[in-house]
């Protein structure tokens, strides 16, 4: 299968490429190695060093040879992005190439519109050029379950839920309430992509993902593959900025009462689980909304199980509660379906308690590069 | 008052700035022409012949000297946009600067793109700037009641609906499931508004508004005052459009069984609404949907009605039937709440029958106007 992954320089694209290429696939990336530069503006970097993309392209070809390509480029530029669906005709296209932090998105209006523009417009190129080129390829975008948000306090379905109105029966979107504007353009995003599937009949999966957390992938095994990882405020999610944190003995901060509900998934699950929908496509003309997480925590939960297993490692782990800087419930109810997956076979690898402890040990190797840049942590981006 | 209304060089923007003058108000306005840009695109002009904003200006400032005042620039220019929002103060701000034409956001991956960004990003500078330097001030924000869509079946509310699911009971937006990327670029705003309102406690109205059709409004007496009126493919509203067709003797052309329902209201009565819904604003942070428009009828009633009143004036109005070039339903259940404005006191001025009277008696004295572009009024945008 030829897959064809926007975002391949990513925590997620990265490893996601690693895998599909151990499976066979063959796989064409691109980036504008914005989140590099992006991180940089944060006053932070990976805390575990990765390649450059030159360097990680090449180590690539020596096992794959011409089953991996690159090309740097922006979806933002139309024609770059026609030209490369054009030429490479993938079978499946994984959209990770969108500006994945909440918190950027925050900081002011320049860093809302750079994120409105790079995630919708992107998209939209990226859509179009499927249609035009390869219609029966299978989109599979990367949403977030903060698209549901969780304000009306039902439970969460698929993307779809039966209602009754006025006597009147019917199956329709379940509520979009997003909590933020990075939220927002993933849901613009779901709304144009499931538009270009009744308007084309093309086909797509979005996915509505828990929060990812972990270092490492079954086929990171040597240092050298190594996908990034965040910690700073803005694109370091919370699991991980809870680990780092915990590694160079700075109390875990928890905003507010810590009852903020989520999915969460394991890095190395979120791509076996990208990887069973691409093997499991929903039918042409299909927008399929699939919810992937593993379990729901409280952030209290979290960083309780993070101090447990930290301190078994003699790390002395503690907690901080600081004022929420975000406009937020602290507590709420929070029940979302994950039947999909699910039913198409998806188990965990690994428990999270498990999982932590790996991460913890993997991070403890690179201290060093988290203690410099500590300062990014924390940097109360308010909202 | 003092009222901002970017899009004043528009059919509703220059109606509404002579209403809120005559009232007294004051009235900034700001514009890029390109609404007169992108009809010369289509092949086309205003059938009415419309003065330069500079006469427009001028003609306005004899009557109401400084109480009108004109910037040209564009809402994409967040500098621009700023620099008159923190300059003039606005207490009121009527947003009608989007690209509003369905067919057009449709004829290809350029117009989408677009309008996708002149519709999402124009609006967000204007609330971000709302937001910096005028917090209290109401956003009326024309949005159209395409955005709900006819899709699921259901009867249509003004925004919100309460339902239950699995036992618990919210009131949750209704299900917005527009048919164009135009509707949808629509549908992002009216997400990104509702998102504001509640981060930033500001206050807006999003108007879904029906179709609008007329050419006179009670300020516009002499020709000189008078507001342009399209009937091209793309910006050309469905009984504009007929009637422009009556006038030539071009058959009116409905597409398909014509079964198509949707809410329609008079010019005239457009504006009185935004007056109403101005001078009766919301609370601090509500975000207030309004259905806006007077009766509903399907595309084959209007047709029949314009050929009825067009063939007492000797028309010889002929009706025929085209293949749709469009994916919709030719016949579906349509049934809109539009309370709102009724409990404020609206009440039309005139019968649908009188306006369209009116209408055909205006459009006639420029019957040479519409037969020289004849060829923009059918140019098979398909979608």
């Amino acid at each position: 299968m030829k897959i064809f992954i926007p975002g391949i320089d990513g925590y997620i694209g990265w490893s996601l490429a690693l895998h599909q290429l151990s499976l066979g696939n063959t796989v064409c990336g691109i980036d504008n190695f914005s989140r590099r530069k992006n991180v940089e503006e944060m006053g932070s970097h990976s805390a575990i060093p990765i390649l450059s993309m030159k360097k990680r392209i090449n180590l690539l070809k020596k096992e794959y040879g011409d089953k991996i390509s690159f090309f740097k480029g922006d979806l933002l530029d139309a024609q770059f992005t026609d030209s490369i669906v054009k030429k490479f005709r993938p079978e499946i296209i994984v959209h990770l190439a969108e500006q994945p932090s909440a918190p950027y998105s925050m900081i002011d209006q320049e860093h809302n519109i750079y994120t409105q523009k790079n995630n919708v417009i992107g998209n939209l190129n990226l859509i179009h050029s499927l249609q035009r080129h390869v219609p029966k390829t299978h989109l599979v975008k990367l949403g977030t379950m903060g698209e549901y948000g969780y304000d009306p306090g039902l439970e969460i379905p698929e993307g779809f839920y039966e209602i009754e109105f006025r006597g009147k029966k019917a199956k329709v979107p379940y509520p979009r309430l997003a909590g933020s504007w990075y939220h927002w353009t993933k849901v613009h995003d779901s709304n144009n992509i499931m538009f270009a599937c009744k308007l084309w009949g093309i086909k797509s999966t979005d996915i509505m993902q828990g929060i990812v957390y972990g270092t490492k992938i079954d086929e990171i095994l040597d240092e050298k593959y190594n996908t990034r990882f965040d910690f700073d405020e803005a694109f370091g999610t919370v699991i991980n900025r809870f680990c780092a944190q915990a590694v160079i003995g700075h109390p875990l901060t928890v905003h507010g009462k810590g009852g903020q509900t989520r999915g969460f998934l394991a890095l190395n699950d979120s791509i076996k689980c990208i990887s069973l929908l691409i093997d499991n496509p929903p039918k042409d003309g299909e927008y399929r909304v699939v919810n992937q997480f593993d379990e729901q925590y409280s952030i209290m939960e979290l960083a309780e199980k993070i101090q447990k297993i930290g301190n078994k490692k003699k790390l002395n782990v503690k907690i901080k509660i600081k004022n929420n800087p975000r406009k937020e419930a602290e507590k709420h109810y929070y029940k979302a379906d994950h039947h999909i997956l699910k039913k198409l076979g998806f188990k965990r690898t690994r428990n999270i308690n498990d999982e932590i402890e790996i991460m913890l040990n993997h991070l403890m190797k690179f201290k060093e590069n988290i203690f410099e840049k500590k300062q990014a942590i924390i940097q109360n981006i308010r909202w």
